[in-house]
């Protein structure tokens, strides 16, 4: 076995975390330290292609949680390592989260500066949880927000995840799935998605089926006996107009039948051209009502180009553009300590100066379009617009079940709905106005003269 | 709870695959298409910022052969999709991998064409593992091919991962610690992928817990006299030669507690400058033993620079850059079809040609250097150099235990040394030679001619 310890869920365990937050967790026991901290997530900036970002992945986080505990395979490798007490261990059996939580709702567009979640508890269980946290919400909102590209370019074609087999492991493939139906993809073609949420799968047949016959046609016949309700043929394992007309040569067989084609799916070549072919041919054939189909290689560019082009695709299955974000490969999302004991905190580290205090964000918008956020204090007397953080979790408890992924993927579709024309393009837009409050900058101010450093 | 359904083990799962993978299996079913294939994983080309590929992830991909199986619960789903009959779900429950495996061990450096992992056996078993066995390798081998840049560029230098925070999702986390310990890395900060594969461990604090204390040096004090082994401070949180200076403030009284200080961190700035104004105030305080770690946003461009710019940094604390790979954030591992029922088969999709049969990989050795390589049939009567892949699995049974990691990190170690001097360069070198053997090419010419389409 390539695994030494046995007894821990890798992908379920507390210790998905960075060893300093226990580290810190055994000196905050020690010195006591176990008062109020309000921590942020939030980006500093918005990376280069992107003109906001889509909130994906606080359901995981609250299950995370909730679930939050140490088991004794846990505490007993802990204990291996030498670097902690005994007391400390012992508390830490009985750790839970039992604090609040407040975030906007998956599917709201979020932009830098601005708290998407907020937790507010005993410092050493708003510290612990900081890595995974990330972790969690990073992946999935740079998920939806590439996604939300794709659905933005798509104009209502459809859209499915075929990324699994390039993404980032067993955890990456699901929760990409996800994310990307947050953001309005349809459908996915991992399996372990649909079963996890309720996701509509899809997929057909891959090259090497076609490889394993003699005949391509008698590929293509087998299968749709095999599959009569999902008949849809994959044509470019030699040339993919040869492998049109061989699904225009079988039809009258497999109408006899009583099997449907549902459509044909083209996964190299220049789509553009092939696609206004192959559309010709099943016309031609009298196969009208057979979609198509497109892969390879595709993100929200191509998308784009290809309807520029007048392509006729009617869904676009998107695989490694989606789940690695090559324009975009990662987000610097932060957790960071913005008040403790009831007074505020600021790192000063340079290019790195965060907002002190409990926020909120409030949003003002003119004509059904979201028209500029302010960042302020969360007990603002007077603020303007309508506030986007949320509370959800009270006590270390969900205040209510996770919503639909439907009711998260219309928000999305909402959302996306209400941006500023020049922030729906694929093209770099001037940033969206976020405006720092005057309370909040004054409290900044103290912060920065009260820490005699 | 946001999961719908239960019982199911969503990093563990047979359904960690692509839908179309169980359509096809249900078509082989139906058809009785059940001889043996030959599958190679490979890569059709390097990225443009890769002189070589690092193989890992293979003692994963046999974890997941041995243990795969369909729980009632994974059926049960399957059954609910209404896509597959009961005689299928009934030959699912006792599906298992029952072929061979011939792989190039972990850690050994490979390029383009040349099949990584070879598995030979009962079509409908050799297809379904598609999906999983990509997404296993292709993000490992991505990792350690990053990895051993870092290493390449840091000479000796100790480098750790830092990057659970930003890996995508858990799973991601746990292989990029191991992938990039096979590549030279010493450690991780991932507490998980110590429990997991038995790797050192390391972390001291973040600037949550400065800023959780009025004062700097008692945050200090405090974490070293709960940490007397662990002493390293994070010393960027306000500035970072003030931090310095008052980690020269309390070593005396450290010392006279018998608590030694290991290093210093920095996390922001200029680390070339900063690290030399930190080296100088250490030493001028008489801890010239206090060594210096530095992190954020580091890649081995960054380590380069630093070591070039004479930087007295000891360690490197590697996060995003790591697990992202921003610079070439994904890698095109495919898994083809080259076999069936004894017969030569080829894809010929515009660009994705493959070459056929059943194949090995000889390296040419000059000096100690490596030469070039040959791929050719595995039978070849007169190879050239020594075969790269070997059987490591027979009717799904591993023919020996994994290897420990440390014994894979040295064969890596050794890999690195044997590359041309070209090919250890950062900037992008001529092309390794990989000759395709005239034996192999007369091969593809065959299944052209014998596929009739």
């Amino acid at each position: 076995m390539s695994r030494v310890t046995s007894g821990i869920d890798p992908c379920g365990s507390v210790l998905l975390t960075d060893l300093y937050q226990l580290t810190m967790l055994q000196a905050y026991h020690d010195e006591g330290l176990a008062e109020t901290a309000v921590f942020d997530l939030f980006v500093r900036k918005l990376p280069e292609r992107r003109n906001f970002l889509l909130a994906a992945g606080l359901e995981q986080a609250l299950d995370y949680l909730e679930a939050l505990r140490f088991t004794p395979e846990e505490l007993a490798y802990l204990e291996r390592t030498g670097l902690f007490g005994a007391e400390f261990l012992a508390y830490l059996r009985e750790f839970r989260f039992t604090g609040d939580v407040s975030a906007m709702p998956e599917g709201t567009v979020f932009f830098p500066d601005e708290p998407v979640l907020r937790v507010s508890g005993p410092l050493p269980e708003a510290q612990l949880i900081e890595s995974r946290l990330i972790n969690l919400m990073n992946f999935q909102t740079m998920i939806a927000s590439k996604a939300a590209r794709m659905a933005l370019a798509g104009e209502g074609r459809r859209l499915v995840d075929f990324g699994f087999r390039r993404a980032h492991g067993a955890e990456a493939g699901l929760m990409a799935a996800r994310a990307a139906a947050v953001a309005g993809f349809e459908g996915t073609a991992t399996v372990i998605a649909g079963a996890t949420y309720g996701l509509p799968i899809s997929g057909t047949m891959a090259h090497a089926y076609v490889l394993a016959h003699d005949r391509e046609e008698e590929a293509f016949l087998r299968f749709a006996r095999s599959m009569p309700g999902n008949a849809v043929f994959l044509i470019d394992t030699y040339d993919t107009v040869e492998g049109t007309r061989k699904v225009v040569g079988i039809a009258p067989q497999l109408k006899r039948e009583g099997i449907p084609i549902r459509a044909v799916r083209l996964d190299s070549g220049d789509l553009a051209e092939l696609s206004k072919q192959v559309r010709r041919v099943l016309d031609a054939g009298g196969l009208q009502d057979v979609k198509i189909l497109a892969s390879g290689d595709l993100d929200e560019y191509e998308i784009k180009r290809l309807r520029d082009a007048g392509a006729p695709i009617d869904a676009y299955g998107v695989g490694t553009r989606l789940v690695t974000s090559p324009d975009t490969p990662y987000l610097s999302m932060v957790y960071k300590l913005q008040e403790y004991a009831g007074r505020p905190r600021r790192k000063r580290s340079a290019g790195k100066e965060t907002w002190p205090g409990r926020k909120q964000v409030y949003r003002k918008m003119e004509a059904g379009r979201m028209e500029g956020d302010a960042l302020t204090l969360a007990d603002d007397p007077n603020p303007d617009g309508a506030p986007l953080l949320q509370p959800v979790m009270e006590n270390g408890k969900r205040l209510a079940a996770a919503p639909p992924l439907e009711e998260i993927r219309r928000h999305a579709a909402e959302e996306l709905s209400r941006l500023p024309e020049a922030l729906r393009s694929l093209e770099t837009a001037p940033a969206y106005p976020v405006t720092i409050s005057p309370r909040l900058r004054q409290l900044a101010d103290e912060a920065d003269k009260s820490s005699r450093q």
